[in-house]
């Protein structure tokens, strides 16, 4: 049975240790002591830093960190094994390194799996606990609070339980403070989370802790299932970072506790920082966030059937599992081919756009159309915008573009070139303007802002801040059509254009002159002057 | 408690109704018959087509299905609601739709939370009930099978739990084989499954299935501890696609089941399947395949860390939580900064490429400056090898870059016009050639070609893949690095590249350029002739 949830969970984040074990990331200290100021703002209680004794670069993190990290709500922690096999504690260069790591506080690692021991680290069952009760005794000894991660723990217990609580009986014996069942290899399955955690409830009294991979696609319920089950600490990552299939998601364990069953994760008025420090973290980790992530992903809480929007805008808790704005989430409404008449029609309303039955048909047939070709109009609501307003009868007068052309010139051992020529026609007047750039889209960035300028003094308030290519059929090789989506922004808004073509050139065009046009019609909205 | 795993789950796959919601799917009536074609080949029980009384892109794949999908295991279901609220069966053009639909099995959506019937349907609960009763008696008595989606079931059941019972005994009553308990919001944490699961199974003997949405990122563990409660059929889609935050996830409730639980769900001999229909799907849905997704993504049995290397290459079994090539993928060793002279050294015997000490050091100097800069070698085994036959001081001395140029013009009104020109040392021959593309990246590949295929004509055999994008810092605007990966395949060998610069162009000649030296350094090993 359910022990019942505690009333506070620890929240133990190794984005910067397990996390960065992640295929494709890859932190420099200057990154991890960015990732730790964030956690330290999120309010979780614990921060591994790395392991010191085995990473240069964590060393130096720790050593960096002492200077310039100074925590308000976090600990640090080092990681660190046990001693090797058949030595001595205080010959051993690992544990000396957590004792040098300037923190208070230890996690070490041992094995409590008997297969582990035995093929792995090949030596006894007696002297694996040893190894943890030496390991634990020498760091308390040394002023180091200690916690234990029972690696490979649940198969452990699995195969041989009195082996794998021996060794947690060790470290709790030694002065551990916590002992963190992991399942290292991510095998376990929800059903079995329960009747294991209340084994060793029964069997140990020091505080536990999880530690679950997400192998099985499970690690984030069965962290909650442990917690149900009387476990006070969480260990996970950032977004579900971590080798393989990733550690347990920190964010919705920290929200599924905290919002849904009162128990305290992180300080309450920090829950609403959950979506901005999981976005700036994804940053840091340069891993664009998967807009499907729970509670803070672009799609968590966006609408597209139609035959829903309009019953969410009446009683928006039948239809969001929580309110969005707890954790710093929006609710969205997108509009699609599968869309109906009337989102287009709320779209354009929202907007001050006044359509009729017929434009909407059209809007709906240009959008069908157009997202045929591999155009993508949820993502770019600048460019829906334009499409509403062309369906309203509106156009820009002004600009009216002839022709543009890029060229890129590389030499071996010379000089790389690059340069754009647009002519344009603007107020009546032709242009032609010539830049260069560090790319053929920078180059053309360049040439029409030099062209525009002059006629739209505006537009220098206009910054471009994303720019992302994806390629559509990359089966096609270099003959596959791209997709540019163009992000922009002035002092009153952002907004998003889109572009498609077999050439990212075209493309880039495309996303680019739009963007600029839904900033100069939204500048005249506005009733601004020239 | 838990009633015990049922010996086998039917698996409902509903990737081309509810997986379809989510932002950036789109599926052609095209695409929807090779979604399921792959389904049925993987052997799932049951495929929800579509809605045919609410989407004529649905209706339209009904009409098709008939005539064109042979199925082999897999049942085609049709999906649709009750008859609406204060109307008959008889009269309900969405019922009907089913009936013409061309299937024997329809899945029928009712509201199961009072909250929804009263604020949404704006109707009394008996009237809710009766709606259930008629529709399904309807659907029997014109001879289709039907079940029945509770939608919000979980919510209901919490609220109104006397209301949300009454809509399932009406529903078994009328004559429905399955009762659905279906997680529309997501909202429910495992600790409630169990009970709930549990309630119902009392009260109806009709068999259960469940539905989860996975906002509150739990929607597979939910799934699996349903059936630990006796559930026998479980919906979701494939590689966990729809609206928000995805449905569950069907990939690691088959997996998990049939090889952790031993209960039957696809044939066991399509187990093996797995990874090759979830990627062709991932195609399908143009949606890319996160590498951390469990079981089949790229990353679910890579392994990084330098110190497990050579522990996993003695005792599988010990790293692995499943044999990984029981779902049909692989183990992978990746190599980056983070790995040790091991690791390296390990990649070098794997190519025969004979390194010493100081060409090991060399190699992961430059790794290391080079992924600092962008590089990822990880995902490019091409751009690696290289990299590694150059440390041991191979070179191939034939071919030299002297320069190259693009040229991108586009008129407005006018033609559109790309080519590239590059110029070569080929066997101390100077080689000028040019050539058009649909864009620069594609016109420098032709170019590329058209100048070295005549001293290597084995290059004719050499195809491009893939080709992606990825713009590295991206809000930098379009002055942001990009990271150019291209896949290339000849008969014996399938290789990747990547270039990095601020130049999309750049980056991608340099990519072109090593995949198709690879060709020719490969050939040679292998002795062939040119």
């Amino acid at each position: 049975m359910s022990a019942g949830f505690p009333a506070e969970v620890e929240i133990y984040d190794t984005t910067l240790r397990d996390g960065s074990q992640q295929e494709g990331i890859s932190l420099s200290v200057d990154d991890k002591l960015k990732v730790a100021r964030q956690l330290d703002a999120l309010g979780v209680h614990y921060i591994e830093g790395g392991w010191p004794g085995a990473n240069p670069k964590d060393a130096a993190f720790f050593a960096r960190a002492r200077d310039e990290l100074a925590l308000h709500t976090a600990q640090l922690v080092a990681f660190g094994s046990t001693r090797r096999a058949s030595t001595t504690a205080e010959s051993d260069p690992n544990l000396a390194a957590l004792t040098n790591a300037g923190v208070g506080l230890a996690c070490i690692v041992a094995k409590a799996w008997d297969v582990h021991v035995i093929h792995a680290l090949r030596t006894s069952l007696p002297e694996a606990v040893a190894m943890v009760a030496d390991s634990v005794r020498w760091l308390v000894d040394h002023g180091i609070r200690v916690m234990l991660d029972a690696e490979h723990f649940f198969d452990g217990w699995r195969h041989d339980r009195s082996f794998a609580l021996d060794v947690l009986a060790a470290a709790a014996d030694a002065g551990a403070e916590r002992l963190v069942l992991c399942d290292t290899n991510g095998g376990t399955l929800p059903d079995d989370v329960g009747p294991i955690v209340d084994d060793v409830r029964a069997a140990v009294a020091t505080p536990l802790g999880v530690h679950f991979h997400n192998d099985s696609g499970c690690a984030v319920a069965n962290s909650l299932l442990a917690v149900a089950h009387g476990v006070i600490q969480v260990q996970g990552c950032m977004n579900g970072y971590g080798e393989r299939t990733g550690n347990a998601n920190l964010v919705p364990v920290i929200a599924g506790l905290s919002l849904k069953r009162s128990v305290r994760t992180i300080p309450p008025e920090n829950l609403e920082l959950l979506t901005t420090v999981s976005r700036h973290i994804a940053e840091l980790t340069n891993q664009p966030l998967p807009p499907q992530s729970p509670y803070v992903g672009a799609s968590a809480f966006t609408h597209k059937a139609g035959l829903h929007v309009s019953a969410i805008a009446r009683r928006r808790d039948a239809y969001e599992h929580i309110d969005p704005t707890l954790v710093g989430n929006t609710t969205r409404f997108v509009v699609s081919e599968m869309a109906g008449r009337q989102s287009i029609q709320l779209k354009a309303t929202q907007l001050g756009i006044d359509l009729g039955e017929d434009d909407i048909a059209e809007v709906l047939r240009r959008l069908k159309d157009l997202e045929h070709r591999g155009y993508h109009f949820e993502a770019a609501d600048g460019s829906l915008e334009l499409l509403l307003r062309r369906a309203s009868g509106w156009t820009l007068d002004d600009v009216a573009v002839e022709s543009y052309r890029t060229i890129s010139d590389c030499m071996t051992d010379g000089p790389r070139a690059t340069e754009a020529t647009v002519k344009l026609t603007v107020n009546d007047r032709r242009v032609i303007a010539t830049a260069e750039g560090n790319g053929p889209v920078n180059a053309l960035d360049e040439a029409l802002r030099a062209a525009l300028d002059p006629a739209f003094p505006l537009l220098k308030t206009v910054k471009l801040t994303d720019f992302k290519v994806r390629v559509l059929d990359s089966d096609q090789g270099t003959d596959a059509t791209v997709r540019v989506l163009i992000d922009f922004q002035d002092p009153e808004d952002t907004w998003t254009t889109t572009g498609v073509s077999t050439n990212v050139i075209d493309a880039s065009f495309e996303a680019l002159l739009d963007g600029l046009i839904v900033a100069i019609a939204r500048a005249r909205d506005r009733g601004e002057e020239w």
